[in-house]
């Protein structure tokens, strides 16, 4: 686990100064506060680190896929700050959000600069095209699964389309569809550009891509269970945020739904459509989760994908970027349990 | 006038089925009525027409410059779509706006799919990977624009920072400077993909470049002008909407404030400044800058710009496509004079 986290620290020192650089390319002086807010309120930088260990894998230099893992993580911080503006987010990794700080207005702005970034990060890639392809695809992706993720929320809008496309129930089926979108997309995609920059042969991009999908499936779960069970002073973050947030589109209260019959059922969705869910709510709706094995069977699903992940990986030759990426797929499943 | 009429007609026949097109790649089949309503509001389509005839002046066939085209006009409505969210549109080209349809969640997130179709389109360009950071560019000044133009408002916005950083005063550089971002930036890269998509040499970009950026400057200035004079009928728009929006940052209200003094500049300042800003207080603003000479004083600046545009073209061969280019500028310039 210390190792993981000491190279992903590493990497970080490696790719901030680049995420700056790329956000200063013509951004006004008078604007950089709130440009540069967002990466530098922190995150863990799997990303890049994906993008990285992925072209070290493929045969490449490491230094060649810098722009490449700048891009995707930059692409992950737009998301960040236009999930915020949609979310009414004010505290994100601690620190107060982007539109909390500077208002929906300066924080939108400041999300827009960012996919322009990612323009010039891109530009800088060998087999570029191909490379502006893959991402605008993942962003794509990105937005169609936070627009389902709006819709399987149960209350909280008071917007006339979105309450009347809704989603009343959610299955799991559906629920991967979302995630796949919301989260495996961007992942997948790092681990794809990773090998393009390093030229990988076809196969070897098949192999990348499986294994960002399956671990990037499995990110989402886990983070899905962190949301519902995790400490809150170790991610600095609301506990229960998804359940307040009147989400169905979580893997916890998807299961629980699944396992729960009559009154219980019945009162779990009834605290989810409440317009807001107060402290006594949460406490209910925690306790009939409780009752559940959503959390054992949500911790089975991702361990899944993350072997599935591993298994991808099989026919690429062993070196020491793999035993680094098999390492990274077991902090994203292991991390706080 | 009617030929430039029939012959954007003409260019929106053939543009708006690949607009359609490249907006519906990678679309869920659910979100596209949600995508494709602000494009289907129509539009003069003027910045494609740019585009496709720049490409003919360079020497290119139009076909080639097709993806060029929507590009542009893709970004042009991507931000509509943005700053309608920003400005709380409602109405557009006289149709309700994409927001006020579907709510600012749906608006926020068909707009950034909008940004994802450039990158298909653009990939289908001859240069794309110049014209991805010409385009790039061109957004980031747009961003910067739009932040400019929020920051000239004088009140109406209830956020610490904008009030905070609220420009008291704005002078007529400061206001070219924020039109040249918000609106020529993109006038200009669309002539200037044009040159690039018909492998213009350096010199003939040049002349485009000078020609877009001068055209972008009289055309914004127009629109100013429109909107504190013009015939709401005409532009499906409310008349002295950015004096009720507590611009600053219109030619019109600059040019009044540099000639009123004491009391009747007070005056003027006061009314942007209220809150609310009322039918009475509207009519006041509009007697009080029709004292001025600001309406003249701006239709000639217009001119002068547009003048310097045909005058950029002057080393180019004499063609058709020339011909066409002028008498867009012509028409720019002379809507509703």
């Amino acid at each position: 686990m210390a190792d993981v986290i000491s190279e992903l620290t590493n990497i970080g020192k490696i790719i901030n100064p680049y995420l700056a650089y790329y956000l200063k390319k013509d951004a006004s002086d008078e604007f950089l506060d709130v440009i540069l807010h967002q990466v530098n309120t922190g995150g863990k930088r799997i990303r890049p680190a994906l993008t990285l260990l992925c072209c070290e894998i493929a045969g490449g230099k490491l230094e060649k896929a810098i722009p490449a893992a700048v891009a995707v993580e930059l692409i992950h911080n737009y998301s960040l700050i236009i999930d915020d503006i949609i979310d009414r987010g004010e505290i994100r990794r601690g620190k107060p959000t982007t539109r909390k700080l500077y208002g929906d207005t300066m924080a939108l702005l400041a999300g827009l600069h960012y996919r322009e970034a990612v323009i010039n990060a891109v530009n800088d890639c060998m087999n570029s095209l191909k490379i502006h392809e893959i991402l605008s695809k993942a962003i794509k992706e990105l937005i169609d699964g936070e627009r389902l993720d709006v819709l399987f929320e149960q209350a909280g809008r008071y917007n006339e389309y979105i309450i009347k496309h809704r989603r009343k129930y959610v299955s799991l089926s559906e629920y991967l569809d979302m995630i796949s979108k919301k989260t495996a997309a961007l992942i997948k995609a790092s681990c794809i550009v990773g090998g393009l920059v390093a030229n990988a042969p076809q196969e070897v991009i098949f192999a990348l891509e499986k294994f960002g999908e399956n671990i990037g499936l499995a990110f989402q779960i886990i983070d899905d269970l962190l949301d519902i069970f995790g400490e809150s002073k170790v991610f600095g973050k609301q506990i229960g945020k998804d359940i307040i947030e009147h989400k169905l589109g979580n893997i916890i209260v998807i299961l629980a739904l699944e396992e729960l019959e009559g009154n219980d059922k019945e009162k779990l969705l009834e605290i989810l459509r409440k317009e807001k869910i107060k402290d006594e709510d949460l406490k209910t709706a925690m306790a009939l989760i409780r009752k559940t094995n959503a959390k054992d069977k949500a911790l089975r699903m991702a361990r899944e994908y993350a072997f599935q992940a591993v298994k991808a990986l099989e026919k690429l030759p062993q070196c020491n970027a793999k035993e680094k990426l098999i390492k990274l797929a077991n902090f994203i499943i292991e991390r706080q349990f």
